[in-house]
């Protein structure tokens, strides 16, 4: 009897919380609603210490977290999300955190493509951006697969930086456009076009030299799948972007609360946005110039 | 008479607020004083339309504004400083604006490289960051004079910022490492030792392929000449980095204090210290890692 009144309880909170929330958004969405937000989850662990909980607890009270996040970024109308779930530099923690944090990676992205999980609820294609390699076969493969089992969601997407840092990006961007590049002047050199160099353009003492245009190197960023991100927000009031999408965010706003990443809760959202709508026809200049 | 009298009374004040920064200092001394600060100058024409000023005299304020602020970070140890004075994205703003900031550009740094300036007090070793080819005749020129003069000074660092943008800063790299590569096989080629490609490394379905590291990037930055920034501050309470040292950025502290660039003053830089060295030892464990 107490828990079916507890039950009934907890759904009309539910109900309440969810009623609330569309008429919030309901009156943001009278502004302009960004394309796009990234996350950058910072305060996993001290969440747990502070708890006083067990070793990856953090981690995943972080995740139910994020669940909340991801639905209110899709229901406000947010099209894009992107999240750093897990940097390269992070692979040099200790070997028994970076195996419990991959762990948990796996197993979540199972759940992910569950049938009834919130990313086929909001239509969401999965795309996992970083140096994959790196990663251990299961869970490269367990990336692939969720990339594969929502490539026909297109309501919403959701990328998960995962063995990313913006250098590795960059440095990777540079490397295909260079091989594009010369596969191009090899395919022109087998017709008997040239010495399969065709891809030098420009002349400085008479020697030819190479040309790469920023839209070469954009065209092969990891995030080329989605637009620039219109805010960042990092949770722990650190204003640092920790090699998180510098390419990507060099008209881009970034707001860092003072709460750790578990404790981000819908106003947290709202302020954000309100914050990008204050500085809308500002940023939209600047992006139309840059 | 009475002007005897406040001139006597402007000195005191120079030599009371001298004394007070001394002892600011050498208490900020005891803990690690940060090598490098970079500063976005935002919110000139803002003040200038606050106070009324004329046209322009909002980046006068600013000017010396940055001035003094040098003196501070000089005063305080910190070897490098970088300012965003320009970037290429300005150019679009109204041709009559460009022209008289270039105008106050160009006087400014033949002020800087007097005999008596401070550039020449502090042992200033001026740079200018850039694509200094978009600036008119005389500005390039009087940079290049400024570069020159200033060579011989060891003590500190100011690079200017200067027809830069971050990704127009990276993609210079690109061109340099792609063009070094080429250089390096030419000379191997007409030394016979191959067909001009020995920069191509590595191997994909039997065909060579060029091979960049972060290095390479990194040897080509404009920004090569200082280490990576500390700390970057931006006026006007704004946290976007408009395209100023992303590369360089990926673990720095960003301070946005809400005031105008003419208003920032000694406690604007003595917090920013601070914060950095409450993350000083976090700060230096991620540099150690990257």
């Amino acid at each position: 009897m107490t828990k079916k009144i507890g039950d009934q309880a907890g759904k009309m909170f539910e109900y309440f919380g969810s009623f609330l929330r569309k008429g919030i958004f309901s009156v943001l969405s009278v502004g302009p609603v960004p394309d796009h937000i990234a996350f950058i989850m910072d305060g996993n662990r001290r969440y747990a210490k502070k708890r006083n909980l067990l070793d990856g607890a953090g981690h995943r009270c972080g995740y139910l977290a994020l669940m909340n996040m991801l639905k209110y970024c899709y229901e406000l109308g947010v099209k894009y999300v992107t999240i750093y779930a897990f940097s390269i530099d992070n692979f040099r923690r200790r070997p028994e955190e970076v195996q419990s944090t991959m762990q948990l990676i796996l197993e979540k992205i199972e759940d992910l493509i569950k049938e009834e999980s919130m990313v086929n609820q909001y239509g969401v294609r999965i795309y996992f951006l970083g140096s994959l390699k790196l990663l251990s076969k299961p869970v490269r493969l367990a990336a692939e697969r969720a990339m594969v089992a929502t490539s026909g969601n297109s309501k919403s997407v959701l990328s998960i930086c995962l063995a990313y840092t913006s250098s590795d990006e960059i440095l990777h961007a540079v490397q295909e456009c260079c091989e594009e590049k010369w596969d191009e002047g090899s395919a022109l050199e087998s017709k008997g076009a040239g010495n399969g160099l065709v891809f030098l353009k420009g002349n400085k003492n008479g020697k030819t030299k190479p040309s790469i245009v920023v839209k070469d190197l954009e065209k092969h960023m990891y995030a080329a799948v989605t637009p620039d991100p219109d805010i960042i927000i990092r949770t722990s009031g650190e204003t640092r972007l920790s090699n998180f999408l510098l390419w990507q965010s060099a008209n881009c706003l970034l707001y860092a609360p003072a709460i750790l990443w578990p404790e981000i809760g819908l106003w947290h959202l709202v302020w954000a946005v309100l914050d990008f709508q204050r500085n809308f026809s500002y940023l939209k200049e600047k992006t139309k110039l840059s």
